[in-house]
């Protein structure tokens, strides 16, 4: 089996690792020469070009692109007149469902194939493989078997489930065939939305425990301050960081994402090293987008992607009118900062 | 008829304005003397102690309390050994109905009533009218009739209802025996939430408005951010004033609260006089915790409350959290503040 | 001044009506027949045709658009190669904001104009006016001043706002050139996001004080269900129609929408005619779009619109999973239905 | 080692055997007598009552109480004077923090110790081992060492958190000593809450894939429902259980949850048996008042509570309101039940 990789960043190079440990050919190629360089180093083919790409694989070709989702179409743009009838072209980035179904359109016209592939497992990916959810057609899915079984964790990278029967299919080994284009973006999209969700549940808990001592604390009681009813209630210094390790253990909420936040708060507790401001990167907005396309309800997946919107300020403008109003109806002054 | 007032704060001073307004005898009290000798410069009895207060009314007397929530006890533990048997005190404040009524057997013991009364209105209400939810014993209630229709708005401080009978009850005029103790204030604790609510969908919908012109601004393209796929499509400088101003006639949004938004925006569009850390005084967080108790759903009312929480920073650690978990899985740096 | 005006529905017909009131000539058209002979006995230039709608105006013509969101653009094809350089069409109905932009990008082609007018009022706006939000080229819109006064509810429609510079502009009589096209239905939009989130407001609070008496009911014990802690703190059994008619005086919460509650609740209490399930006609949903592509957090919006999706059915199969769920780790059986 | 364990439900019953297993000695009672049959049958000493429960053990004492919390409380009351000074009982059932400040304080007064242990594992937890949260006086926790040592999952059950240093207590063998009274059963809530909204996040996201396939249905289209504007992009038949089994490996959301999320869906997709009435067993509820005491935002851990409430139907009333408020103001009817 041979593939053809574009884009060496981060997920790009381990991911050419991973292929080439386990036997596959890989014709590597990126915009940086010296990242195409350090994997020649290890063993990949150099390509300077795309044009080089394609000359050093042999038909039906199948390269996959791993560069931010805003340069995809670019490449593609580049990549699809060089290449043949049968060839086809892999996304593996953080594309939107929907530009994987214009582009499928797009490249049939070319008689070129598209697949589209959510890839899950950032760096830690190269030793734990990747999940990787599959959209586009079944004969092309079929073609690339090899290099998803070399790319996924395998089987034995967690427990068989009961009553699942054997043989299903090659969802326990960490990739699947989701469905047709788009269908592995939009999984992947809204395994996203669930990391958001899950992320935002430990974090509101955990800062629930950080709370915990507000009892402890001498508060100015004044109009515009809500007293602790019983503050005798509130007198507990929690140990976050080991109640994170607890937690990992025998209850209900282990998770990978568990283990990172122990890893994390071992390392300080205050997580000083934070400002806070939380990035998002694009899925949890377009899951949300395809919720109120669709009419379903998701209070949680869309309350933690507010909650990182408010982290950057932009609930700014709305706080300040609910001061403003408040003075208006109450003559209530703003408290000052602490 | 004839009241004592005890608390002459913004609240307390106005009602007693309205009540001597509508000819009844009030004598009034004040931990500050000033206060005393202004209202009775206006008018009022003054009365220098709770004693001065009590032996300034004929039994059965009806002394209202207008003090804050956290002095109600205290003002009830001095008073009620001064009373006889038939006397009644009236908590005008912000209590929590539980604690109506626990003080209502207490006082029960005693033979001395007591009335809870949820009042509304602000600093406007001197002219306005209070709104008065009214909980406890239904001949006590009967013997304030005069009292709650000298503060009441009246019937015609807005239009008739379609369909409501004439003659229902005195609601239509402003004031309402809600129930038995503990009722009054358990009303006035779901107005404020509502409050809450409603000023939260002003105060996203205007933040909304000004962001709209998010398109116009030249976004670094980076691997935090989500690039606004259509800038093109937000390019509006709206002018929130004349927008709040609009929709003041003929819209579905119409509200005293959307006329206080109105001038408040008038005054300022950028509210540059308030840094956006929002009180809450206490009715939000009891409505919750009725809901809570009650099992019932209150999305809207919670989350209002919420954002006040978080625009006072109390969502810091969790965002720290959130953002080193983006960092352990992802390698995710936070972007600088800009 | 004269107006065409195509779609005499319920709300095309009405606003017909108070144009030719206010002196407007109105050229309507209609596909029922009988919808425009209708209006011709009240005094409307009847047209068989869009062809003849054009025919009856001089140029440069006024053709007031008031269909269904998803007739829109057929009606703009049909009637644009109609129209002569100059003319201009107004949608009035509820258009997505970027539908606008780009209908004027294609209008502009034909050298027609367009405008884009959110239009508020409901079945009341016949008597009340229609709050008017407008998009467009300034000198289009001023040509139209005058439809736009007549339709609006004018300045007596409520008190000067204190603090706003008299002669500002034309919003405190109703209707407003908010911006470019779009502008007027974006902030049609953002209006109805706010009447989704303050009914949501009212409602969840009118379903709190329904709940209130929950300690009153003998609630079976088991691991199930978690038991009131306090009974005697739920025992009020509210008149909701009161307490609606009560808040409408003198509260902080009056509005139009607590008029129309006082006036649902005031029929029935119970609310028996009506089963629950919520409709939304579209602008909450491009309102959450919005906020989702420029990063602003609307939690409380968003909630009510969760509610809507929710109150039809749409997550029921997330139920079934979290039930699924809590058989899986604690063995927990659902409880029958009641 | 031995202990006395009251109590022989799923929980108890299961703690007693794998505490056997390590050799602790187990004096077992329950009210049900065929309960302490059998496990007097797998080698536990029998007791007939709690005086024979203390009877069989030697000073100090210890004894776990092992029943739902609602009984907890008359337990203690009738063991407690059976015990001597320095005995002392630990409540291994979900009780809320602040009953355990009170009993703590309570039993002081007859010089007998109380330690609160939350506890995490539910079925699985015979074999899996059980997370436990402690609160209570260090050196009464001490003496307890060897039974949470044998009740716990062991530092093999999970791989070590880099970072963390060896040694740094007990948390990596799956028990920690939290704090003060009601520190257990604090830890023990914000778990059981975290657990709600990671449960959540997951419905959620497979109830969207659930709904990926709307672009298929023909859809009646009218005023009251929002069309699907791109149906084309919505025409996918997800398998959610094979999905569940995906993203159990190498993904960002691995969980134990995860795991029972695609053992649940193994047996059936549709998950027919479950209608999605689904309960909470009161921390849920606890948390969100902690939070609400302490003004922290919990948005997430909020909305997976309500839910819960809103699956069982505590909306309906709310959603009647919305309706008739629809009705009212703009003549909208409810759609039928389709």
């Amino acid at each position: 089996m041979e593939l053809g990789m574009v884009g060496l960043g981060r997920m790009g190079s381990n991911m050419a690792r991973r292929l080439m440990r386990a036997g596959v050919r890989c014709v590597v190629h990126d915009r940086a020469a010296e990242a195409v360089d350090g994997m020649a180093r290890e063993g990949a083919i150099p390509a300077r070009s795309l044009a080089e790409v394609v000359a050093a694989l042999s038909p039906p070709r199948h390269v996959w692109i791993m560069v931010p989702a805003g340069a995809v179409d670019h490449v593609i743009d580049d990549l699809a007149p060089l290449l043949q009838t049968g060839d086809a072209i892999v996304d593996g980035g953080n594309s939107l469902f929907q530009d994987d179904i214009a582009r499928a359109t797009r490249l049939t016209g070319k008689s070129v194939h598209y697949v589209d592939a959510g890839v899950s497992g950032g760096v830690a990916g190269l030793e734990r493989g990747y999940c990787l959810m599959i959209g586009g057609e079944e004969t092309i899915v079929r073609r690339l078997v090899l290099v998803f079984e070399a790319l996924a964790p395998g089987i034995a990278a967690a427990p068989p489930t009961p009553g699942r029967a054997p043989g299903t299919g090659t969802a326990d080994r960490g990739w699947l065939h989701c469905g047709p284009h788009g269908a592995g973006h939009f999984v992947k999209m809204v395994h996203n939305a669930i990391e958001y969700g899950m992320m935002a549940a430990y974090a509101e808990g955990f800062n629930l425990l950080r709370h915990a001592n507000a009892g402890s604390a001498s508060h100015a009681v004044d109009a515009e301050t809500t007293p602790l009813r019983h503050p005798e209630h509130y007198r507990y210094d929690f140990n976050v960081a080991e109640i994170a390790e607890l937690w990992r253990r025998g209850s209900v909420i282990p998770s990978w994402l568990l283990d990172l936040a122990a890893q994390a708060l071992a390392g300080d507790p205050a997580l000083a090293a934070f400002a806070g401001r939380v990035s998002d990167s694009g899925e949890g907005r377009w899951t949300l987008a395809a919720a109120n396309d669709l009419g379903v309800p998701t209070y949680v997946l869309a309350a933690s992607l507010f909650e990182r919107f408010a982290s950057r300020g932009e609930a700014d403008f709305q706080n300040r009118l609910l001061s403003a109003l408040r003075f208006q109806f109450g003559g209530h002054h703003e408290k000052p900062v602490p």
